[in-house]
C-alpha cells in the first residue's frame, strides 16, 4: 500500500480532486468473469453520497459512475462480465461551487491538511481541500462495490456505534435498523437520541466525531498471513487511510489492554463442522489469518475540522489570524464514513482471499 | 507491505521460528555511508530480550546479533559502514529446550495462531508457536535499530502507560524514569504500583495486556504521503502487525470520537521558525503527512494467551479437551512490546524520510 | 512491475480497450510543481498516433489527451503544475468502427493473444484485441511525455535502425533525419529504400518486422541499483512489455557474445570532469548503474500479426479453419513503437532517478 | 522487482558480498507442504559452483547451502516440508582469499561496476567485487531450486548454444549431452571444439562471451498477464538481471524483426486435446501470457572483464593507469550462468503460476 494504490493481487488506484472535473479508480487484477453493471457499483455509491439528510453536507453530487473499462459483454449471452482486465470508473464532479478561495487558499484551517500538503509539496490545491478533501472516498466506494463481487459469500455490514460520547446500546443491536435512520445506525433507539444532539451540534457551529463498527460474516479460516501480510495489519492500514481516522480496533480492540488471558481467552469446542469458538475477543483474527469468526473492526473518526465557529490560525504568510469554515459540510463525517469502512472491508477481504488463493490453491481453510 | 516484507524505500524482510536454528532479518535500500556496527543494534535488542526481570519469560537468548553483509570497512579509515546494498542479519537460537511438544501438538490453544496457522497452511510448526512466536519481533528490533541510523535526527522513545486497566498518571510522566523500573513505564509511581498486580496476576495462572504509547520527536514537516500511503496507516500496520496488538491509535485517538470540532482543532499561531501548533491531538499527522509535532501512536497489547490456568479448548481432531500452558511465558507481553514498537516507529519514519526525499528533492518540509 | 502498473517511485496505470469509450493512466509520484500542460504530453502522443502516413494503420484517431487530475493553477502565478498527487490522462476512443466481429469472434488470430486471453481468461474482448490492442501503448506514451517532464536534462530519443532485413548505415545516423520521414529513421538513405520495400510487404498482404534504437543522453552516473533493480533489468521489463516485443539489447547487446574481453573492454581516461569511456560497449550500464555515458537500449519487433494473406488456424471450437485480417493495420508496427520505446525509457529513468535520490540524498553521482 | 527481491507472490531476496563470511536469500510465498531437502537444493547449487573444470574460476567453495526457517519435520511423518513461511537458505564463503586490494581498491576496472557502484553510492567494498560479484548468483539457483518444487510438473532445461563467435548446431541438439561436457552445452560436437577454442583464449589473457539458452516444457497456458506483468517482461528482467547479460531474447527474438508476418505466424490447427501451434517462432508466450507450447528464451552474457591483458583505466584519483586481473577468474562465465539462467526461469514461472491462481481460481488454462 503506498502512493494511491491499495492492495496486492486485488488492487486498485484512485485519483481526483475535490474541485477537479470528476474523480476516479481503476481497479486492477479482479477475477475474469463475474457479472457486473454500473447499478451495482451505483447502489453503495449513493449510500455514501452527500445531501441525502440534513445531517450531512449538502453538496449535490450525483456521484453518478460510468464504467469505462475492463468488462464485455459477449453477444452471444448478453451478460456484462469482468474480463480480468482494469477496470476504470469514473465520476464526474458536477457541484463545484465556484467561489472566493482567498480565504482558506492564504490560511491553514486547524485540523486540515492545508498547512502539511504545503509543506511537503510546496504547492496545494485550496480548491474544497483537493486531493485531501473526503471525496476522495467515493473512489473507494466504487473500489468495494467491486470488490463485493468478488467474495459474495462474504457479508460485510457496519454501523455507526457512537456519536461523540454516546455511545449504542449493543441490546439493542439490529443491523435491518441500519437503513432506517440517517446515521445508519443499528441502535434505533440512540439513533433518535443522536438527531436532536448533532442538531445542536451543527447549530453551535461546532461538529462531533464518532466510531464506526463494520462486520464481516462469512470469512472462511485460513485467509490472511504472517506476518506483515497479517489480515489485522492490512484492515488498520485500510482504515487509518480513511480521512479523519485516529485509531482502529480489532475485536476486543483497546479494552483487551484490561482483561487477563483468563478473560480473554476465546475457548474453543468441537462443532459438527470442525472446531468453533465461544467467544470473538479476537475479532476473528489469530495471528493475522481469520478464524473463520465473523471479522469485527471499529475505528474512531474525529471531528468535522471544518466550522463555523472561528479558531486560531496562521496565514501562510506566518501571520496570526482566525479562520472559520461556511463551506457545505457535514457536522459528523462519521455517518459517511460506513459505507466507506465497509468498502475498506471489502477490499482487504478480497485481496487476501486471492492472495490466499494464490499460496495454497484452496479458497478457504483445510476444513473438517 | 505483504508477506514477510515490511516498507518500500527502507524495507527488511523477516525470517525464523521460536525453535529453528535461528532468526534474522535483511534490511534493504539502507543509505551507504551510515557508520554501523553490531554493537548499536545489541544495544536495542538488549532491551527487548527475555529473562531481565521476574516479569519477563526465563527463556534465556543473548540475542547476540552478526552483520553478515552490507557494511564495509575501508582500511583507510577503519570505519564500518553501510554501502547501500542489503545489511543480514542473524540472531542464533540458543535455549529452545528440548521437550515434549505432543500437548500443543495435538491441542489448539485458544488465543495463540495454532488453529489459523493449521486451517491455513495444512501443516503447523508446534515447537514453540514457530513463524507465530514473538521471537520473530527481535528482528524487527534490529531493523528497527538500523533505521534509526538513518533518521539520527528523530528521537524516538516508549513507554508502558497503562498495564491491565490501570493507566499511568500523565503528570508524572518522566521519560527519564522509563529504564529505572522493569515496565519501561514513565510514571515512576505506577511502576512501584504494577510489581504487586503483576506479581499477582502472575500467581494466579493468569496474563493481563497493556497499552504503549511512541513517540518520535524531530520527525520534519512533510514525511508521509496521500492516500494510501498515508504516515498514519502505515503506523496503523507497522503496530498492528506486532503480536497481541489488537488496536492502535495516532494522537488523540479513539478518544477523538467524543471530542467535538471545537475542541478537537489543534490552533495555530506564528512562531519564529514558522507557524506552530498549540495542541497536538493530530499526534503529528494531517492528512497523513507530518505535521513538525511529535507523532505519538498508542497501541493495545492483549493479555499474553499462554497462561497455566486451564481453558477449555479442542484437539486437532476436534475433540473437547482443556489446556494450560507450562513454558516460560510472559505475564504480561506488553513490557517487552514497548522496544518493538519504537522499532516499528523507527522503520516506518525512515522509509517515508526516504519515499519524501525521493519525490521531493528535500529532507524536509519546504520550511519558513 | 506487474497487472497494469510499471515504476515504483514514479509509476503509472493504465486501463481501457481498443474498442471501449477511452484508455487512458494514472500517472503517481511525479514530482511536484513541475510546470505541465495538455500539449506538452499531445505533443509526444501526436508522434505515436495512427494514420499519419500510407505506412501506418489508417484507424483516425485524435488521441486527444485530458488531465483530469493532479495539477493545479495558482491563480497567483497561473502556471499550470503538478501537484504530487495522481496525474489522470484519459484519451477518448472516436474511430471504433461498428463492425462483424464474429470472424474473429470465433477463430485465434495466429500470433494475436486471442487463444492465450482465452485460455487465462475465459473470457475475450475480441472487439480489436481489447486489452490486448497497441491501442494501450498511447496511454505510455501519454506517462512518458510526463516522465521526460521530471528529467528535463536527460534528453531521450529513438530510431528504427532496421526493418525487416534490412539495416540501416551507421555512417549515415544523423538525428535531426528522424522526423523527416515517415519511419522516425536517422539515416535518410535507408528510409528512402525502405518506402518502396514497406509498399511492397503491404501490397503483398503480409507484414515485417523491425529494431529500434532508443538513447538517452544526459543521464548521470550513479542511477540504477543492483541486483534485481538494475537500470538494464528495468529497460528490459519495460521494453518487452510493448506489444510484439520479443528481444531487448543493452549497448552491444547480442554481439556482445561474440567479443573478447580484450574488445568489450570500455576502456577509461581521465578527463577534466572526472573519468571518461573510450568506447560504449556496456551501453551506459554496468552492474546495473548508469555509467553517465549514453544509454542505449535497442528492442526488436516481431511483424504485425495481422495480415491479409490467410493463414492456418482453428476456431474456438477447436475445428480447423483459415484466418486472415481485413482491418486497417500497421504493416510494420515497428514504426510506431518507435515513440513508445522513447516513452518507456523516459519513466523508467524518471523511477531510477527518484528512488536514486532517495536512498542518497543525490541527484547523481558523487561527481568529480 | 527492486532492490534485492525479485518476484511477487513467489519471491525472494538474496544478500552476501563475494568475501564476506556467507550470502544467503529469503525465499517468502513458498505453498505450504511441499517436500523439501538441503540435497534437492545442493543439487543446482552444485552445478553452479565454481572449480568444476579448467574453464571456470579455481575459487574452491563447497556452496553448502543450510535451510535456517520454513519448513517443519512433524514428528509423525519424519518428511521435511515447507510451512509456507519464509525459508532462510545459507550458504559460507569459506574461500575469500587474504590479499593485497590496493590495486582493484584505487582503480576502476573496466567492465566492472566499481566506477558506477562508487558514484552510486560513495562507498565500495572492491574485495571481489563485493555485492556486484556473480558470487550472487549462488543464492538465486537456491531460490530456484526451490522454485521448482513449487512447479514440479514444468521441466526447465538449458544449454550454451553459442560461446563467442561460435554458434552450436541445432541439428545436433540433445538435453542428454548436456552433462556430458564443461560447457552445458547440448550439441557434442560444439562442445569439443570449443575446448581449445576456450584453451587459446584464455592463454592469450582474454575472455569471451556467450548465449546462453532455456527451454520450459509443461508449462500450461494461461500463466503471466498483461499489461507490465506480461510473462516476456519479467523473463527479460529476470535475466538481464544475471551478471554481465546484455540481451534477452524470447522465442524467434532478435531474428523476429527480419521475417515477414506470413513467416512468423505460427499457424494453429485442431489437436485432440485442444488447439496445436505448427511452430513457436512466439517462444511459448502471447500477449504476455503462456500458450503451451515450450517457453523459450535466450540471453547473452558478455566476455569476462576481469582478464590478464591490461587495459588503460584511471584511479579512483581521476588520474590514468592501467589494470589487469590476476585472480581466479571465468575465462567465459556464460558457462556457468547456464544453470542461473534455469534458475530465474523456474522463479518466473513459480511466481506466475501461483499470481495465475490467485487471479482466476485454476492452476491452468481453462483447456478443451
Amino acid at each position: 500500500m503506498s502512493h494511491n494504490t491499495f492492495g496486492h493481487l486485488f488492487r486498485f488506484t484512485t485519483w481526483g480532486e475535490s474541485h477537479g472535473p470528476s474523480i476516479g479508480v481503476v481497479v486492477d487484477g479482479c477475477p475474469p468473469g463475474i457479472a457486473i453493471s454500473a447499478e451495482m457499483i451505483q447502489r453503495d455509491l449513493d449510500r455514501r453520497k452527500p445531501g441525502q439528510s440534513r445531517f450531512t453536507t449538502q453538496r449535490r453530487e450525483d456521484d453518478a459512475v460510468r464504467i469505462l473499462s475492463g468488462t464485455f459483454e459477449d453477444e452471444r449471452d448478453g451478460v456484462l462480465k469482468t474480463t480480468g482486465t482494469p477496470i476504470s470508473l469514473l465520476i464526474e464532479n458536477t457541484d463545484q461551487r465556484s467561489k472566493d478561495y482567498s480565504e482558506i487558499r492564504d490560511k491553514y484551517r486547524p485540523g486540515h491538511a492545508d498547512f502539511t500538503y504545503h509543506q511537503k509539496y510546496g504547492i496545494r490545491d485550496y480548491k474544497g481541500s483537493g486531493r485531501a478533501s473526503a471525496r476522495e472516498t467515493a473512489s473507494r466506494v466504487a473500489a468495494g462495490a467491486v470488490a463485493r463481487l468478488v467474495i459474495p459469500q462474504v457479508k460485510i455490514r457496519a454501523s455507526l456505534v457512537q456519536m461523540g460520547p454516546h455511545k449504542i446500546d449493543y441490546g439493542n443491536f439490529d443491523w435491518a435498523e441500519v437503513d432506517n435512520n440517517p446515521f445508519f445506525c443499528a441502535d434505533p433507539k440512540a439513533a433518535k437520541e443522536w438527531e436532536g444532539y448533532l442538531d445542536g451540534i451543527r447549530k453551535a457551529g461546532s461538529s462531533v466525531g464518532a466510531v464506526i463498527e463494520v462486520v464481516a460474516e462469512g470469512v472462511p479460516p485460513g485467509w490472511g498471513a504472517p506476518i506483515y501480510g497479517k489480515l489485522s495489519a492490512d484492515l488498520a492500514s485500510a482504515m487509518m487511510s480513511i480521512n479523519a481516522v485516529k485509531a482502529v480496533e480489532i475485536g476486543a480492540g483497546v479494552e483487551a489492554a484490561s482483561l487477563t488471558g483468563i478473560e480473554n481467552a476465546d475457548e474453543m469446542r468441537a462443532g459438527n463442522a470442525g472446531p468453533t469458538f465461544l467467544s470473538n475477543h479476537a475479532g476473528g483474527i489469530l495471528g493475522g489469518i481469520s478464524t473463520g469468526d465473523p471479522v469485527v473492526v471499529r475505528f474512531a473518526v474525529k471531528p468535522t475540522s471544518s466550522i463555523l465557529t472561528p479558531r486560531r490560525t496562521v496565514t501562510t504568510a506566518n501571520e496570526d489570524t482566525e479562520v472559520s469554515t461556511k463551506g457545505r459540510h457535514d457536522p459528523c463525517v462519521g455517518i459517511r464514513a460506513v459505507p466507506i469502512g465497509e468498502a475498506m472491508m471489502a477490499v482487504v477481504l478480497a485481496d487476501h482471499f486471492l492472495r490466499h488463493r494464490g499460496q495454497t490453491g484452496r479458497d478457504a481453510g483445510i476444513g473438517y
